[in-house]
């Protein structure tokens, strides 16, 4: 008897689900944008209509299925209109990160060949240094509350975002997709070399919002009001976007405020924010602002982190403030939800904040391994052992736009995802480094980023940056490049950080030199970037310092 | 420019997955099974060894892809291994309803085709009556902790489970499958005809697990203990034992003491569960003993209850002992999960118990509508208008085994469930009949359900139920047969009955006739059967009471 089929509906998983539910089962809830003065006030029903028009103003337009249509935007309701209809017509959403360099942003809208492109107004003059440089963008639209274009911006006529709206019929009818369809697009931050186009299909967008949902991971509920500070042109702001739809969350929207963190508190106390969302720094800031001004989020229960690990300081200064951070791990290439750090059941207390420092446990949907650098080799998950975290599963990136980087995949059809990490028993995943940063040192790896947190424990760093330089005999050594306090300044010595590191790492992971800095060079995004010191840093001294060497 | 593509894994949704994650993820949580005395522990990491065992017993037995490998068991450990070795391995599990007639189970075995059939030692006596008339049975597997097979069950030799898996290696090489292919299959219980067979692909598995932890669907967590007392062969028992596998539960088993209100309570409390499921009446018979023994389960904190609706007063009940009910909709043909009624934000509290108490909101995944019977209309969401539940989603069936009842399918690809109801503006789902029973009286339907309970809710009767009678005018007109209560034997009168109705269901709604009767005839599966009443009915009596018509 041959395999038997499942006789199950074949329905299209697509944005086309998330956007009738928010018509059909949410269309009171609000989405609340901040503005310069007070907050602009809209209705998922009120939107549905929007996006309706909107698909029939992108089609009037000549946008087809396939086609790219970019958007270069702050979190705010026209970009959550786009994050519908453009899906929903069949044709590609681009999110466009307007932190880039303006190359970045050139190379990107040209790999990607964009059509059509959607402009906050407040970031016109972003595209200034791009005129005459994108040739596949036939149409550039505004977005704005009636403020004109910026002048002498030199990209030609805009057309006017709500004009072209009110144009239209708010009944769009919507084309039946195939869940493999392409529904939206992101490029990597390219902290090594161009930045690469990862291409999610609709499949992947709805079973990665189905898994955001779960209770274990972000966990939303139609109860939460949701402000995703993390914004849209990152990772689909982490799929908060369709989850909160999904959901029937009430959404907030920062605008271009997100780094103001008077703003973000003022915004989530007044319309009783549950849920808050962004990376690191934001909640450095907000702790900041939150003590001095006194003020308490008591309606919050769960702050998402992400982007890169939560320093154990900002963890504790936040739970000091009643705000509980929920750890997560993903990238561009797992759409992005890969892992979550909720301690486990039975969890001692004394042993909590530890495990919620971790980068958690992977997520249902997605499997993980990791594997030896030299020899591939699957590597036990027993906490000591650090290898390459590889994954697969439905909302994982198999490949890059126009093919760059094909070595991405494993023989076996495993994304190599760059993070090296060790597993616990338990399965708590703790990253420890990239793989390009990682030490090789006499045939075992030492962890940059490990060496690096001890370093900047020392009282006088302000921040240091570790990589491996080559050396005649060891392969590589790690060399530390330290930027004192400003009050410490050439105070501080090489011996003096050694000594410190001598009882917090093994003896053959002392650096062989402290090179002492005035800054640690940043990429587009804040990320220290070790390509720069790499390439201007003066070879080993072979007689600079034996206490490094076993 | 052609559709894009979206650049995402292919990877195969399947149960592989789910056994991914009980081996690599949760392999110490434990399965304890209730036994005569006492009870069986194991943890899932011991337990996947034996599902890698049982896979290569089946292949050795000559279980292939496709073939349907039968189960006649209790919720315990080995129909857990089961669940996961049998789907796997490519094959398809066959759970099948201990509570069915034998004519059923002969039909269903029969009609499914199955090959192997793995039967609990204490069930061997319902397959007695089959003896000689399930030819495709090739081997039948009895699972015991020792005892023999009962004597003279005329089915020939019956091999041993563990002697089975004791000869086997604990590391079968899992294939690779497809995620169309069929996982397992369950049979609609029948009430109208002859069951028919759904089948469930490793696609709409994994899909309806992911959507069964969202967290504002049963939202199970890593921290919770589960005590599944639906049965796994109703409907895979609500898709808890893979949901409690990808979540990483501890489960707890009732085996063969789903019924013992006692054992059911002694098992939560001493293995700490958190979330119990099952049907009403269970719940009825677990309150009753709460009140009596004065136990109570503090850390219960959900009580899931599906099957039927629940009644007001049981709700009430469980409430006042501190177990919180979470009331969710569904069928066979749905996975089962369809809705789940959690009041939304901003309820009222003194409208939360109303909340509870309707079948709730379309979960995620799936799409609903009601639709007018007669013109096939879809009806507006008012809460007034009823029609046909109609739903369409990735889990969702699309036609039986065999072929049967392909009209259950709307032109258009939506599932007709054959459940009336109507929606509310918010989204609530209230179920009033069935469509069958639903009746048809001057092209305007009454719901039998809604008579039911308003006769029910007199002192003097026991239970009720109302079907349609052929009626010259106006089609047809409800007819009531009505229990009294043994002391009201004889002292009811259709008088009595149908002016209690008066001042609670529109005038035209009135029982044209109140029938006396010693019980209500009922299905296997504890149902009224309607079915049987109609049969024997005599007709409408022209004369009998005018009071019920317009």
């Amino acid at each position: 008897m041959p395999a038997v089929e499942g006789l199950m509906q074949d329905y299209e998983l697509s944005i086309q689900h998330v956007l009738w539910r928010i018509e059909r089962m949410h269309p009171k809830k609000e989405i609340v944008t901040k503005r310069e003065q007070g907050y602009h006030r809209t209705t998922n029903g009120d939107m549905v209509l929007r996006i309706n028009q909107l698909a029939g103003a992108l089609k009037r337009l000549g946008v087809k299925p396939g086609d790219r249509v970019a958007t270069l935007a702050w979190n705010n309701y026209r970009h959550l209109e786009l994050y519908y209809a453009v899906p929903s017509m069949g044709a590609v959403l681009h999110t466009l990160n307007l932190r880039l360099f303006p190359q970045h942003l050139e190379f990107i809208i040209n790999d990607a060949e964009d059509k059509v492109l959607f402009v906050d107004q407040t970031l016109v003059a972003l595209l200034k240094p791009l005129a005459g440089k994108i040739p596949s963008i036939k149409t550039i639209i505004l977005m704005t509350d009636g403020a004109p274009a910026p002048a002498d911006h030199g990209l030609g006529e805009m057309l006017d975002y709500e004009t072209l709206l009110k144009a239209e019929n708010d009944d769009y009818a919507w084309p039946k997709l195939s869940e493999r369809m392409a529904a939206a697009m992101c490029y990597t931050s390219g902290t090594t070399g161009n930045p690469k186009g990862v291409v999610y299909s609709h499949r992947s967008q709805f079973i990665h919002t189905m898994g955001v949902l779960q209770a274990d991971n972000l966990g939303l509920t139609e109860k939460d009001t949701v402000l995703p500070i993390v914004p849209m042109f990152h990772a689909n702001s982490w799929g908060l976007p369709y989850a909160c739809g999904m959901a029937g969350c009430k959404v907030l929207f920062p605008d271009r405020f997100m780094g103001d963190a008077k703003s973000i508190v003022e915004l989530a106390e007044q319309e009783d924010a549950t849920i808050l969302a962004g990376v690191p720094t934001i909640w450095i800031n907000t702790a900041t602002f939150l003590k001095e001004s006194g003020k308490r989020l008591p309606k919050v229960h769960t702050v998402i982190c992400g982007g890169s690990a939560i320093p154990r300081s900002v963890m504790e200064a936040m739970d000091g403030l009643g705000l509980r951070m929920l750890h997560a791990w993903g990238m561009t290439e797992t759409s992005p939800l890969g892992s979550v750090a909720r301690p486990r059941a039975g969890t001692d207390p004394k042993d909590e904040l530890n495990a919620r420092l971790t980068q958690g446990m992977i997520v249902p949907g997605v499997e993980i391994r990791i594997c030896d650098a030299a020899s591939g080799e699957e590597l036990p998950w027993d906490g000591v052992a650090f290898g390459e975290i590889q994954v697969r599963g439905p909302w994982i990136a198999r490949g890059y736009h126009n093919g760059y980087d094909p070595d991405k995949l494993t023989e076996d059809g495993w994304f190599r995802t760059g993070d090296v990490a060790k597993i616990s028993p338990e399965g708590y995943i703790q990253i420890v480094d990239r793989t390009k940063d990682v030490i090789k040192s006499g045939g075992e790896w030492i962890s940059s980023v490990e060496l690096e947190n001890a370093i900047m424990a020392h009282p006088k760093i302000l921040e240091a940056a570790v990589i491996g330089l080559v050396h005649p005999k060891w392969d590589e050594r790690p060399v530390a490049f330290a930027v004192p306090r400003p009050e410490f300044k050439g105070q501080v010595t090489q011996a003096e950080i050694v000594d410190f590191l001598r009882d917090k790492v093994a003896k053959w992971w002392l650096p062989d030199e402290v090179r002492f800095i005035d800054e640690v060079p940043k990429t587009s995004v804040g990320k220290f970037d070790k390509k720069v010191l790499r390439a201007n840093a003066a070879p080993i001294k072979e007689s600079a310092a034996p206490a490094g060497r076993a």
